[in-house]
């Protein structure tokens, strides 16, 4: 810190996302990617828009807003994009909290969250999951706060479903209720179509996930037309440019091949479906994971032990060191290879 | 503005960037873009990493700040990247302002700065320029203030020496000093040499213009290690992957072709000695521009009224309505057949 740092922020503890190994010498299931590259028509808009970098990016975004917009059924003018969705989780953070609206989310969940409102000098709670890592719906009932759920939520992977969102979103009409659904196109359900019902509900999506653009930066809010020209007022305030325009051509090529990602989707899911079902014959204790990763413990050894046996034999795997977390380890789903490598270094391990 | 849009920012108004028209039939001169496309290097770097966008970017950008560090002779760590130039002077806003240090900036420069201010809620005072819109030193010395020039100045054109701003900065030891170079290529004095004497010193540089890369966003700021960790402190709380993988490949192959970008400032430079003495041939009043834009006025005509007229044509140029700047207008410095486009407008419109 220089002797010039503000006071404002000398208590911040910045995020810490994943190890990003600059080696790639590694079975790398550790920050949620998706292990297939964007498919080729991704790829051949992205070059196509290499030729006119020299001019700035068409700033409404109108294009792609209007396809995203096109394919969950609303309007344009309830899209906003952007340079991934943490840039819009901090833009709504910033726009729906302050001291007379604290913000509210779950003590485990995505570890951006506090670190977002810290930042913005908001208060916040944290609302305990239930023993079994379930979200109670009820506990945010009438709260009076700022509403940010990760839905399925992280690191567990478990879900709510819509009828228990909305139960949230009606029993909060007088606050924002943020659902982030980073993961929710590996089982989870959309609540998308319900902005059109409720002013209150913003939604949160990403391309990082579900569409292998993590390396695009690309994330879009879904709200009613008042709540997205709040998100517009901050963005513009901010880096109106926030999109390239490599980027959003790419997501452009991404949605014209919606097929390409259900299938990868799909097959995320079968390869989740075979990693629980060997782990638990290995003993091992799986939440219910409706994500593209699952979050899982052994008796047979501790969760920062394991994390550390299989960093050594070249396979990455995400530990919170948190206590409530601790005895387990967050893994991504990743190619059926890539889960055989991680399930026999799992058994090395084991009889080690 | 939603009824859910938090009071603290009741007051804000956004930052209005220049006109992106979507259909491109006019002769655009109104944001300073570069006229001329990224390099076939710098095209086939981009292109190239549309293959393992499903990866997160490598977090530290190590290879690119690695790169620019060497280009000016200073260390990696001196530097940090920005997805444009603006965001950085956001973290500078939010890192090295407050109400103990409030902001200080010139009343005639980049309209960002208020917008900075007020969306970090920091005060700020505005300092007059000299009549003839050039920037007086004296005025920032032992301010007691974070200060922040544009160098060359916008929408003047107009650069301090390397000198004035060392002896602003060296009043101010207790301050920090941020020198935004976006315009720095077009014969202005890059103060980055300065960094490794000054602890107080921040400079921002973007390659949106001399490197032609406005729409792929990617800006640097360089200065001490600690300043620069501290804008990281406000990256990491923000958005970690702020730079895309495609982005920051093209970022390595243009500066791997250095010699283009000096041949199109070269070009660009000409083109502007050519326009300005075009135009105070028709009469028009030019201030002495060391930027890729001119700043111009006649007595013949308003600045609105030959800005609309143009415009009508298929010329467009940035007007800005401040009183103090109404009888001028922004011309960016194009190509030699966009120049004479202007040009030709020009003149019929004074003869129509």
């Amino acid at each position: 810190m220089s002797k010039f740092f503000s006071d404002k922020y000398a208590y911040l503890t910045p995020y810490t996302p994943g190890e990003q190994p600059k080696v790639m010498n590694v079975t790398k299931l550790n920050t949620n990617e998706c292990p297939f590259p964007p498919s080729d028509k991704a790829k051949a808009y992205a070059a196509a828009h290499t030729r006119e970098l020299n001019l700035y990016p068409e700033l409404q975004c109108i294009d792609l807003r209007t396809k995203i917009a096109a394919l969950h059924g609303i309007d344009a003018d309830e899209v906003i994009l952007g340079n991934g969705s943490d840039e819009l989780l901090y833009f709504a953070f910033m726009a729906f909290c302050d001291d007379a609206k604290p913000a509210a989310f779950a003590d485990i969940t995505y570890g951006f969250y506090p670190v977002f409102a810290e930042v913005n000098r908001v208060p916040y709670v944290e609302i305990p999951l239930r023993p079994d890592f379930s979200l109670a719906p009820e506990d945010y009932y009438a709260l009076g706060k700022t509403i940010f759920i990760a839905n399925p939520n992280a690191p567990t992977g478990m879900a709510l479903s819509r009828a228990e969102v909305e139960s949230i979103v009606r029993a909060n009409p007088d606050s924002v209720v943020v659902i982030d659904e980073a993961y929710v196109d590996f089982g989870g359900e959309s609540c998308i179509p319900l902005i059109k019902q409720y002013d209150n509900l913003l939604i949160v999506q990403t391309f990082s996930k579900s569409r292998s653009m993590a390396g695009a930066r690309l994330g879009f809010a879904a709200g009613s037309a008042a709540l997205i020209q709040d998100l517009n007022t901050m963005k513009f305030s901010f880096n109106p440019y926030n999109i390239n325009s490599m980027t959003m051509a790419m997501g452009l090529g991404v949605l014209e091949d919606e097929e390409t990602t259900r299938a990868n989707c799909r097959t995320i899911m079968e390869n989740r479906a075979y990693t629980v079902e060997k782990l638990e014959a290995l003993g091992f204790t799986v939440l219910p994971s409706k994500t593209n990763f699952i979050f899982a413990r052994t008796d047979k050894l501790g969760g920062k032990a394991l994390y550390l046996a299989l960093k050594e034999r070249g396979v990455l795997i995400r530990h919170f060191d948190k206590p409530a977390l601790s005895a387990f380890n967050r893994i991504t789903i990743g190619t059926r290879a890539q889960m055989d490598v991680l399930l026999d270094n799992i058994r090395d391990i084991l009889e080690g």
